[in-house]
């Protein structure tokens, strides 16, 4: 039988650290005794930034983006590509391809995939945004950046089909071999795409 | 090069995040973004709780432990036995045995091991205040459930040192095979204490 270890206060910071992902019962255990002792170094400023986050965070109304501004930083940056879009699944996905510094285009956020067995349709992702988007003249090129699983390619296809007869190029990543990458643990499925897709030297 | 993926707010969370155990810059940011997303499941009510925890846990003048009251809720226990103290290097030590439920006895948490070659003396460690409690009456076992590493079993011959005259029975943990594990994965340090203290049955 376990017994709680400490006041209320400290359960429930262990509570929810614990649903925090990449932490378990256990490391929100040690994450949470690791705050306490550093109460004035990370304890306090932890819960400053939170709070601020939580009180400055907003969802861009162009893109679906999140940051502290609408419209967020991207969509307000003049130097950005404002000709092409990169279509994303999450904000995570944009953060990537930001961090990558690859891509100088402005985003599209759908928030999710499109999942009919989870009851998940076009209306519930930013798609209408999207067309409209495109629509509005400027546009010329959009790329999607959605995930090389079934529900991302199958969203993606959805997506080409409402762009059609737009007039505006779509795009989606290249398949194949990630660098660094060894055959030898890669599925069938991408070194098919590999093959497929190979460049003549 | 990498860019600031978002606002110098979000920034700032995630290298915060990035400095509790168990995550690294990468989790941090994966954590960042599922606290953004969840702003007022999970994000407003942590910064709360950090919050609170930040104003309200302080160190127990009588065992060194930290809780919302000083002295401690097990200081303060009344079902506590006061004639057994078990001395911890670290509250998290203190919270182990307390989840375990097995023993009822009263803490005293020592703030660590000594260390000469970190510089750490036994002025640096919660001892005199243990003697002191020691030598009030009342107690009967010191219990020293220390680390079976070289520091903790250090300190232990160090308290045992301390301690003796005072006609105080002092114990230690048994060493010996963990309950679920197996012989071929033990170390022989693990196993020759496991024989030295072998049953009879």
């Amino acid at each position: 039988m376990s017994r709680s270890v400490a006041g209320p206060e400290i359960e429930q910071l262990i509570q929810l650290l614990a649903r925090l992902p990449g932490l378990g019962p256990r490391s929100a255990r040690r994450a949470a005794l690791h705050l306490i002792k550093r109460k004035d170094q990370l304890l306090s400023p932890l819960a400053s930034a939170m709070q601020v986050a939580a009180q400055s965070i907003v969802v861009c109304g162009q893109c679906g983006n999140m940051d502290t501004s609408d419209p967020c930083t991207i969509c307000r940056d003049p130097r950005r590509d404002a000709s092409m879009i990169c279509v994303v699944e999450e904000v995570g996905d944009l953060w990537a391809l930001e961090r990558a510094a690859v891509i100088n285009a402005r985003y599209h956020v759908l928030g999710g995939t499109l999942s009919p067995l989870d009851g998940r349709g076009p209306d519930d992702l930013n798609i209408a945004s999207l067309t409209e988007r495109a629509g509005s003249g400027g546009v010329t090129e959009i790329l999607l950046a959605l995930n090389a699983t079934v529900e991302g390619q199958s969203t993606a296809h959805y997506l080409m089909d409402q762009l059609e007869g737009s007039g505006i190029t779509i795009s989606r990543l290249a398949h194949g071999v990630p660098v660094g990458g060894e055959l030898d643990y890669l599925d069938e499925g991408t070194l098919a795409a590999a093959i497929k897709a190979r460049k003549t030297l």
